[in-house]
C-alpha cells in the first residue's frame, strides 16, 4: 500500500492509476503555480516503527522475563557506548587528516607566496595552489562517483531517515567509507564546504551499522548477532549515531541529542533519550580524550572543547564598562535576524534553482560531467580567493597580541593565524587572513581579532563567499554547509559591528555581533530551531548568549519562511522524499481520513492458496496487505438492527461508511469537475451503477443483487475487469495486516499446508527466522516457483500484525496525522463502525502536497 | 469510566464492586508484601489532551482560515512571553525577599554572637535566633494551613499534572499566593529547605492561570477572553510555566525545557517545545535584567547568571598541571555515584517512613498540630546548628584571598561569606561558615574555598544536615529539596576530596569532587536524569563537566533504583496519584487490552430521554459514556458470513471478542481461584448460564434465546438486577464518546427536542457555549430538575467525540500504553473486530500496580 497514495480520484472509475495529483488538478481547471514543482516520489518506503506483535513475537515474549529484558537492555547500552566511541574516533580521523592536509597545503603555498612576492612569480604560486586543490577535489568527486549518495551534506538524508523514510543506500558501509574519506579531500581542497554535515551522516551510518554486525557491501562481515533486526531498533540507533555525529562535530552533546529528537522524534521516549545523550557524551569525550592526548600530549585530561569551538568571548580585564551585549543591542540583533533571514532565503532560492538545473541538465548526462563540474568549481574558487587576496586585500598594522592571552590551552593564539600574504613586514593582509586559513580559524579571526578588518574587505569577502558557497553546495563532493554559513554570516556580523563601532561610535563588543551575524545567516539558511540554538550556545560555551542567539534564530527563521523553506528541506523536496511535517495546518482538519485514504485495496484472506499469493505479490507493488474475511450481510443487518433500536430515528446510517459507498461518492464528486475527459470515464462507470440508485439505497440493492458464492479460498485477488462495482467493493471485515516481506518469507520457507490437513500442520517459523534477512528481504521474483506447490494453502494469521492501530473514516486529519507520525506507522488501516476496512493511509497520503491537493478538491466539491 | 478501574474480577458475577485489587488478591491467596502499601486512588481524573472534534468544534474549524490560525498562534506566543516574564518577576520577588530576610537575620545574629562571645551571653543569641526563626516558620505554616496543597516542593504535584492527572487545587491562584509568600519565610526561617521547588510550582500556576484571565479564588478577576479553555491548552501552558520556573530557579533555560518535556511529554511537538524554550529564556532574562539592574545598578546589561550558580571552576592561572578532572578521577566519580545512590536511597527510605507516619498520625488530627510540628522542626534545627557551630566547629586560619579574584561581577568574593563565629581574630569557624550562611553561599564555600574544612566538620555537617533535611521535607511549609540535597552532597564530595588530597596526596581539584558529590547525592534522592544533567551543566556553565556529571547521575540513579523510587515519585505514590510510567515493562506484553479493560459499562444511546440521562448522571460516577446502538444480529451473522467464506475453516471465531464472551471468560477464570467465597458467588451466577454451555456455543444460544424488543429510547441504563447476563452484555455498536461535563452542559442549556418533532429542531450550542464553564463544569446535582421536561429527548451525537482513538481487544499492553500516554488520552474504548464496544481503558487500568496485579492473575490462570 505504500506506493498507492497518488490516486486522489477513484482509480476504479477512471482507470488513471498513473496520473499525478497536480496533473489532475490541471485537468480540473486548476493552474499549477510552478511548472516544474517536484512532487513526493511514490517509490520511497516508510520505516516500520510500530511493533508487529504476531505469534512468533509472542513466543519470544513468553520466554522473556525481567532478567532477560535487563540483559537485552545492557546490550543496548553497550552498543550505544560503542557507537559513541566509534563516532568520536571517526571525528578524530576526519579532523586530524583535514588539519594535516590543510596545514601542508597552506604552508607550501605560504612559502611559495613569500618567495614569489618579491620575485614576481605569483602565477607559479597560483598554479601550485590550483594543482593541489584540484587534485584533492578530483579524489573527492571520484569517491562520490562510487557511491552517489555520499554527495552533499547528508543531513537531508538523515532527516528523511529519522522522519521514517527508507532511502536506499544511505546507511550502508560503502556510503560511510566514501563520505568519511571524501570529506577530507573536499575540505582540504579549499572548497567552501564544511565537514560537519558529513560527520553527522557518518555518525548515523555507524549507528545503523554497528549493532547489525553485518554489511551488505562486504558480505564477509557477518557475525551471528541476532539482535536489533528491526526498523524500530535500527532507527533508534541511527538517532543515537546522528546525535553522536553532531556532538563530535560541534562539541555539543546536548545539542546533538536535541537534533536527533527534533528530527527523529516519535513519542518522547525517556529511555531512548537517555541513551542518545549518553552516546553523544561518549562521542564528545572520546574525541576530547584523544585530541588532548595527541595535540597536547596530555593523555587522560579533557582539555579541548569540541571540534567547532568559538573561543572565549570575554571582555578585557581592565575594561569595567565592557558588556558582551546590552538590552540596546537586542534591537540590532533583531534587525540582523531579519537581514540574515533575507540573505538565507536568497541563498536557498539561488541554490534551489541551481540544483534544479543540475537535476535536469547534469545528472542525466555521463557521470564524468559531475567530476568536471567539481573541478570547475574548485578552479574558480581557487582563482577567486587568490585574486581577491592579491588585489583587494588591505595591508593593516599588526596589533600587539595582548588581549587574548588565553589560558585555555585549547584555543590557539588568535594572531598565529594571521596571514601576511602580499604585504610588507609588520602588516598583514586582511583578505588573505580570511581566505587562506581553515574556515574555523577565519571564524575565530572574525569573532576575536581586535585588529580591524576593513568594511570593503568584509563586504567583498561576504559577497564572494556567499556566491561561491551557494554554487558549491550541491556539487558531487561530500560537503557540509554549517561552517561556510557561519563564516559568511560572521563576516556580515563583523561588518555591522565595524559600522556601528567605527562609524557610529557605539560601545559594543564586536565579537558578539559577529556571532549574531553568523547565527542569523545560518538560521536563515538551515531554519533549524531548537537544536541549532543549543548547538551554538554549547559551541560558545556561554549561556548568557542564549537569549540573543535564540531571538536572532527565531527572527531569521520567520523572515526566511516567508519566502521559501530551509536548505535541507529544499533538497529533501528536490529528491522527492515524502517527508511528514511537524503537524498539519489547522485548515487541514476540514478533511477526514476518508477523504485522503486509498480505497483501492488488494487484500488476502486468512487462508490463501500459494498460487494466489504468488500472483498477488507478482502483480502488485503494495508493501502490505490487509487480511480480511468477507462479510456480506453485516451491513444490511446493521441497518436493521438500528432500525429496531430507535423506531422513528434512523441513527446516522451514513456514519457507517462502506467502501462501495465511498467509491460512489468519489465518482459522483468527479462529475462536478470541469474536465470532460475524466467525466466521461466516470459516467461510463456509473452507467452500470446508475439504475441501482433508483431504489432506496445503492448499498442495499447491491447487497440484494449479489449472486452465488465467490471463489473462496483462492480468489483472484486483483480486481478483474469483469467484476461489477459491488463485487469489487464488497464489505470486508478487517483482521490484520501482513507485509509483503513477511509473505515472501513464508513462501520461501515453505510455510503452508495441504487442503486435506488441518492448518495446525503448517510449519511454524520462529521470530529469528522471520527477521533473519533484515534489512534486505528477498524479492518475490527471486523465488523459484518450481519449488512451490500452487495448491497448498498458507495460513497467514500467525504472522500478520493482528492489531495495528486503526482509525475511523470520520477521524480528522490532525488526529490521523498525529497518530501516524508519532507512532511511526507505515500503514494505517481505516476501519468503519462495523469493523470493515474501507481504506488504508500511508505516508504518501499525508504529505503536505497531497493534503493541499485534497483540500483544494474539498473546496471544489462543497 | 475514570473511576472504575479497580474491578479486576467481574463485578457482574461477584457483586463486589467496591473491593480493591490487592484485597482481592489477598482473597485469592496472594499475600500482600507490604501491609500499608498505598494504592493509586480512583478519584483523580485524567486531563483530556486529545482534541474532541465534534460538531461545535467543526463549526469553529470551518470558520478558520490560515489568517485566523496565525492570529491565534500570535496570541499564544504573546501569552508564552507574558508567562515567562511573570515567572521571572516571581523569581525575582522570591529571591529578593529571601535574601533580604536572611541578610537581616544573619547580621543581627552575627552582631549578637560577636558581642556575646566575649561577654558570655551566648544563650541570649540563641534565643534571638530561635525567636526569629520560629516566627518565620509560624508564618509559613499558617500560610500552608490556608491552602494545604501549597506544602512541600510542588514538584510531585507538577509532575502529576504534566503526567495528565487533575489534582484539585494545584494550579489555583490561592495556592500560588500561599506558596510564593510561604517559601520566603520557610527559607528565611533557617529550615533546611530550598526555594527552587516552590518556584517551579509557582511558575506552573502562572502558566495555568495567566492565559485564562480568570480566577476561581477571586471571582472578580474575569475578563472576556475566551481562548485556551481546554485541558490541552492549559497543560501546554503549564509545561511552559514549569519550564520557566526551572529556568528562573537555576538559570537553566534548556534544562527547564527538558524538564517539562521529560515530565510532560506527550508526543514531541516542535511548536510547543519552541514556545517552552522561549518562555524559559524570557524568564531567565527577565530575572537577569532586573537583578543586574537592582544589584549592580547596571540596567540594560545581563551580567548575572541564574539564581543558583555554582561559580566558575577554574584552575589558578599559574598552575599548568592543574586539571579540573582527569580520566583517573572518573573511577572515583563512579564510586561516589554508587555511594550517593545509596545515601539517596536511605534518605528516601527514611523520608517515606516519616511521611507515612505523618499521613497516619498527624494529618487526621487538628490542623494546628501541623503548625506545632513545623515549630518543633524549626526549634531543633536552630538549636542543632548553634550547638554544632559552638562545640564542633574548628577555628582555621584565614587564607589570603588571592585565588578567586574573579572578574565576573555576578560571583561574590568567596571569602566574604566566611564566618568567624566563636573564633578569635584571623581565624574562622568552618562549621559556622557552612551553617550560618545562605545555602547557596555554603555551596560556594564547599566548591571554591581553597582553605580546608576539617574532615570531622564535614562529616558532622553532612550527618546533621542529612537527618534534619530528611525530617524537614514533608512538614507543612513550602519546601524545596534541590539546594539542601546539593549542599549535603557537596559536603560529602568535599570530604572525599579532602581525604584523597590530604591523606592520599593525590593531585585533584577539590571543587570538582564537591560538585560530583552534590550531583551524586541529588541524583540519588530525586533520580531525575536528562533534565538534571542539563540543569547542573548549565548551573556550572562548564560544558566539560558534562560527562562526569552524567556518569555520576546515571550510576546514582541505577544504584538508588535497586532500593526504592525517587523522592518525588515516593510522594506521588503516597498521595495515591495514578501516574503513568515511561513505558511498561517487557513482561507486561503478555497481557492484552482485553485483560485490563473495564467491561462494566454504562452507555447512552444517540437519542436519549432527559429522564434517562439524569438518572445515569445521578447514579454513576463515570466521567464519560460510550454512545452506542444495539446490534443484535451482528455477531451471529458475522459468524455465518465467515462460514461461507471458508467452507472448512472457521477463521478465528474467537478473535471476535464480545462483551458477553469476555464476561464468561472472566467468570470462569474466577473458578480456579482458591477463595471459596468468590467461587461460590461465581458459581451461583454461572448456574444460570451453565446449561447454555451444553450447546454449541453460549454466545450463539444467548443470541437465539433473546426475547422481544428492549425499551429503546429510554432504557433503564443501569443494569438492573433482573437482567440476564445476555441482556446485560448484549452487543453494542460503538459510535462515540461523550463526557459527563458535556451531558450536564446539554441538560443545563436545555438542548433537547420533543418526540413529535425532528431532532433537527434541537437547539444548537456553539463551541464557546460548550466550553464556557471550563475548568469547573457544573455538577448534575446543581441542576434544577423542575426546569427539565423528563420526556424530552436529547440528541447527543453532535456533541460527542465521534472518533476517539480505539484499540482492538487483542492489542498488547505496550501498544495500548504508548497510545494512551503519548496521545494524552482520558478514555480509550476497546472495540472488537465488528465494531462493538467491549470495554474501556482509563489511566487507572494502566498504572503499574494494576498491571502487576493483572499479570499475577494472568500467571495464575494459565
Amino acid at each position: 500500500m505504500a506506493c498507492c497514495g497518488n490516486c486522489f480520484c477513484c482509480q476504479c472509475c477512471c482507470r488513471e492509476g498513473e496520473t499525478r495529483t497536480p496533473e489532475e488538478l490541471t485537468i480540473l481547471g486548476e493552474i499549477r503555480e510552478e511548472e516544474d514543482e517536484i512532487l513526493p516520489r511514490k517509490d520511497y518506503e516508510s520505516l516500520d516503527y510500530d511493533r508487529c506483535i504476531n505469534e512468533p513475537y509472542v513466543e519470544v515474549l513468553e520466554g522473556m522475563d525481567n532478567k532477560k529484558a535487563r540483559k537485552y537492555e545492557a546490550v543496548r547500552w553497550l552498543m550505544v557506548f560503542a557507537i559513541g566511541v566509534t563516532v568520536g574516533l571517526v571525528g578524530l580521523f576526519v579532523d586530524f587528516f583535514v588539519r594535516l592536509f590543510t596545514k601542508i597545503k597552506l604552508s607550501l603555498v605560504a612559502d611559495s607566496v613569500e618567495k614569489c612576492t618579491d620575485k614576481g612569480c605569483l602565477a607559479l604560486s597560483l598554479l601550485e595552489l590550483l594543482s593541489i586543490n584540484m587534485t584533492f577535489i578530483f579524489i573527492a568527486s571520484v569517491l562520490v562517483l562510487i557511491e552517489p549518495v555520499a554527495a552533499g551534506s547528508g543531513i537531508p538524508e538523515i532527516k528523511s531517515y529519522l522522519n521514517g523514510v527508507k532511502i536506499p543506500g544511505i546507511v550502508r558501509l560503502r556510503t560511510f567509507l566514501c563520505k568519511a574519506s571524501g570529506v577530507l579531500f573536499s575540505v582540504a581542497g579549499g572548497l567552501f564546504v564544511g565537514k560537519e554535515g558529513p560527520m553527522i551522516h557518518s555518525g548515523a551510518i555507524v549507528g545503523a551499522g554497528l549493532p547489525q554486525f553485518q554489511s551488505i557491501t562486504f558480505k564477509r562481515i557477518r557475525f551471528d548477532f541476532p539482535y536489533f533486526r528491526s526498523d524500530r531498533d535500527k532507527r533508534d540507533f541511527v538517532s543515537a549515531g546522528a546525535a553522536a555525529g553532531v556532538a563530535a562535530a560541534f562539541g555539543a552533546p546536548i545539542g546533538g541529542t536535541l537534533f536527533s529528537l527534533e528530527e527523529g522524534s516519535s513519542f518522547w521516549n525517556q529511555a531512548l533519550t537517555w541513551k542518545v545523550l549518553f552516546c553523544s557524551m561518549s562521542a564528545t569525550f572520546t574525541l576530547n580524550f584523544f585530541r588532548s592526548g595527541i595535540n597536547f600530549n596530555k593523555w587522560g585530561s579533557f582539555q579541548l572543547p569540541g571540534l567547532l569551538n568559538f573561543g572565549e568571548f570575554k571582555c578585557s580585564d581592565g575594561d569595567k564598562n565592557c558588556h558582551l551585549w546590552t538590552v540596546v543591542d537586542l534591537a540590532f540583533f533583531v534587525l540582523m535576524g531579519v537581514v540574515g533571514g533575507l540573505l538565507g532565503a536568497l541563498f536557498n532560492c539561488l541554490n534551489k534553482s541551481l540544483s534544479k538545473y543540475r537535476i535536469k541538465h547534469i545528472h542525466p548526462k555521463a557521470k564524468f560531467i559531475r567530476v568536471l563540474e567539481c573541478l570547475l568549481v574548485s578552479m574558480v574558487t581557487t582563482m577567486v580567493i587568490f585574486a581577491a587576496s592579491l588585489l583587494l586585500g588591505e595591508c593593516r598594522d599588526l596589533s600587539t597580541p595582548t588581549t587574548h592571552n588565553s589560558t585555555l590551552s585549547g584555543v590557539e593564539d588568535i594572531n598565529s593565524t594571521i596571514r601576511q600574504f602580499f604585504c610588507t613586514n609588520k602588516t598583514y593582509n586582511d583578505m588573505a587572513t580570511l581566505f587562506f586559513n581553515p574556515q574555523e580559524a577565519a571564524i575565530h579571526q572574525l569573532f576575536h581579532q581586535d585588529g580591524n578588518f576593513s568594511p570593503v574587505t568584509l563586504s567583498v569577502f561576504f559577497l564572494l563567499y556567499f556566491l561561491l558557497a551557494c554554487w558549491t553546495y550541491g556539487v558531487s563532493v561530500p560537503s557540509g554547509l554549517f561552517v561556510p554559513s557561519l563564516l559568511c554570516g560572521a563576516a556580515f556580523g563583523r561588518l555591522v559591528a565595524n559600522i556601528l563601532k567605527v562609524k557610529l561610535g557605539m560601545d559594543i563588543y564586536a565579537g558578539t555581533f559577529a556571532l549574531i551575524g553568523a547565527a542569523s545567516f545560518l538560521g536563515g539558511v538551515v531554519r533549524m530551531t531548537i537544536s541549532l540554538t543549543v548547538i551554538l550556545i554549547e559551541s560558545t560555551n556561554e549561556i548568557t548568549y542564549g537569549l540573543p542567539i535564540m531571538i536572532t534564530l527565531m527572527v531569521a527563521k520567520w523572515t526566511g519562511d516567508f519566502f521559501n523553506k530551509g536548505i535541507y528541506d529544499i533538497h529533501i523536496q528536490l529528491r522527492g522524499v515524502p517527508l511528514l511535517e511537524w503537524e498539519t495546518e489547522v485548515e487541514m482538519d476540514k478533511l477526514t481520513a476518508s477523504d485522503i485514504m486509498e480505497t483501492n485495496l488488494t487484500y488476502v484472506y486468512p487462508h490463501t492458496r500459494v498460487q494466489s499469493l504468488v500472483s498477488i505479490l507478482r502483480t502488485t507493488i503494495y508493501h502490505a496487505f490487509p487480511v480480511v474475511t468477507e462479510n456480506r450481510q453485516n451491513e444490511r443487518d446493521f441497518m436493521k438492527g438500528n432500525i429496531l433500536v430507535s423506531n422513528n430515528i434512523r441513527f446516522k446510517k451514513s456514519s457507517v461508511m462502506s467502501r462501495a459507498g465511498e467509491q460512489r461518492r468519489r465518482c459522483q464528486s468527479m462529475k462536478s469537475y470541469p474536465s470532460s475527459e475524466l467525466r466521461n470515464v466516470c459516467d461510463e462507470q456509473n452507467a452500470a451503477a446508475e439504475p441501482a440508485e433508483e431504489g432506496e439505497d445503492l448499498l442495499q440493492q447491491m447487497l440484494e443483487r449479489r449472486h452465488a458464492p465467490y471463489p473462496n479460498l483462492c480468489p483472484d485477488q486483483s480486481p478483474s475487469e469483469e467484476w461489477t462495482m459491488e463485487e469489487r467493493f464488497r464489505p470486508l471485515t478487517f483482521h490484520g495486516l501482513i507485509l509483503r516481506s513477511q509473505l515472501v518469507n513464508l513462501l520461501i520457507r515453505g510455510v503452508c499446508y495441504t487442503e486435506s490437513q488441518s492448518s495446525a500442520t503448517q510449519p511454524r517459523l520462529s521470530f529469528a527466522e522471520m527477521t533473519e534477512d533484515y534489512p534486505r528481504y528477498p524479492d518475490i521474483h527471486d523465488l523459484d516457483l518450481a519449488l512451490l506447490n500452487p495448491r497448498m494453502i498458507v495460513d497467514v494469521t500467525p504472522y500478520m500484525n493482528p492489531c495495528p492501530y486503526t482509525v475511523s473514516p470520520n477521524t480528522r486529519i490532525s488526529q490521523v496525522f498525529n497518530l501516524f507520525r508519532t507512532m511511526g506507522l507505515r500503514h494505517l488501516p481505516v476501519v468503519n463502525a462495523v469493523g470493515e476496512i474501507v481504506g488504508i493511509i500511508t505516508r504518501h497520503n499525508l504529505t503536505h502536497e497531497f493534503l493541499v491537493a485534497k483540500l483544494r478538491q474539498h473546496y471544489i466539491t462543497i
